[in-house]
């Protein structure tokens, strides 16, 4: 079995991807997120893993896009703990880092450390680990990297500073795609996302929340993203508790449809754990 | 009177700017959507524009961080028609053209356009503007630039293709910013921001926006960000329409506080209109 991510060997999707399956399937890196999406859909990979959220940068947009885009089911969850690393080639000391490169999500979160450095250059890069790769694949003196332990592991690099994030709380959800819905057992905590879109009209969101509310239905996550070609009109994700297999949740999409313009079931799935990561001679 | 912008000169927060102030007012630059805020807040701008959602790519949530943290008001806002022109030096031409700077929004409006072309390298760079002025001091003849008619204007820059976005229903919503409150006459049609946080609880949301949709509020935007320090919590940001000089609204923004564990009114603003900038020599 293998499950596409986006990004270098050692980036955090691949991290959480290792967490979530138990290493038993081999992870394969691709260039973009989009190219986990058609991967999984064109049936070259069983699995793909997106990052979704992260609690401290919020939602990654693009990847709700291109959940709807294209037919797909969310069949799991995973929490992930980051926690980013300063990294550099042997031999080279804080003293010689004139230029760091990361994601600009890594610059992001190590503001308050980075504030504390003489003005080094900031070089935005695709994900952390190629920041990584980068420095290490040019054998750059002055320069360092934002990245993750595993990627000091895995690109041989010393690491001149640990835990460097302004914030402890820093956790990313990722999504697992496939291309068959997951099999519920129902003595499973489930979850359920669902995409949809509302006639313009007043008291609209309203109605659709209430389905839930009505029901006692436990509210996780909205998100809304613009319906292109429709100026100032959203469609609106939504994370609740449990899955159709329960009779209020069923009721309650049901109702959803109703009064939707729009309505499509995303996956219903068993709620994630939180996994800090295990870093790796591999 | 000074309005301070993100972007080189010719940048469509420039234009938005000058269309809704009527070019009475001093458009000043600043580097980063931050140093908006802060001018406005030491009083050395008496106003500030920044863009806070686009029809295709969505809500600038930087913007909406940005306006909880700081202590301004929302005075107005501004819808700007965007169309983008790929330009460069006199003299080049399309064949000439083997790498083309503008900022990823740009590109990412571009896709249909770009993909036509022999794959030219992208180089993102922090506006649109930028890539003009950048195309321009360094005199390059193998580059071109994805921006706005007036920066070909501003830099003396020849138009190699108009109008190349995917979807041309691409429009900029822009807020103003001010110290000091709107002022609001009764006449005017008028919105009002809010931002709040709710207690962790099944149908919490629900209730919050209830308070709207009891007293037949038209709520226009829901967006949600991370609280930081708090994994999976969010603060909701909502436009309705009206504002506190009506008695509904007024009603619904004292229920809010009553169910909210923190409620602040961002500014209430009379209703922008949409603008299609004029370009001028200048």
């Amino acid at each position: 079995m293998t499950i596409a991510f986006q990004g270098e060997r050692g980036a955090f999707s691949e991290l959480a991807a290792i967490e979530y399956f138990g290493g038993k399937h081999k992870a394969v890196s691709v260039a973009q997120w989009e190219d986990v999406f058609t991967g999984v859909e064109k049936g070259k990979r069983d699995f793909g893993i997106i990052p979704i959220e992260n609690s401290l940068g919020g939602s990654i947009h693009k990847n709700y896009d291109y959940l709807l885009q294209h037919d797909l089911h969310i069949t799991g969850e995973i929490y992930l703990k980051i926690s980013q690393f300063l990294l550099a080639n042997k031999g080279v000391t804080l003293h010689h880092v004139r230029r760091i490169f990361s994601h600009p999500q890594g610059f992001e979160q190590c503001r308050i450390y980075l504030d504390g450095l003489p003005s080094p250059e900031l070089l935005p890069v695709s994900n952390t680990a190629a920041a990584a790769k980068i420095i290490k694949d040019q054998c750059l003196q002055d320069a360092a990297a934002i990245s993750s332990m595993q990627a000091a592991i895995d690109y041989d690099l010393r690491v001149l500073a640990r835990n460097i994030e302004d914030n402890k709380e820093n956790i990313t959800r990722f999504l697992i795609l496939s291309k068959k819905p997951f099999r519920p057992a129902t003595t499973t905590a489930m979850k359920t996302s669902v995409v949809f879109s509302l006639k313009n009209m007043a008291g609209a969101l309203f109605r659709g929340l209430s389905v839930f509310a009505l029901r006692d239905i436990d509210l996780l996550k909205i998100e809304s993203r613009p319906v292109k070609g429709k100026p100032f009109e959203y469609m609106f994700y939504l994370d609740f508790a449990g899955s159709e297999l329960d009779t209020p949740q069923r009721n309650a999409l049901n109702h959803l449809r109703e009064i939707t313009v729009f309505c499509r079931v995303l996956g219903a799935y068993p709620v994630g754990r939180l996994a800090h990561p295990e870093y790796k001679k591999r």
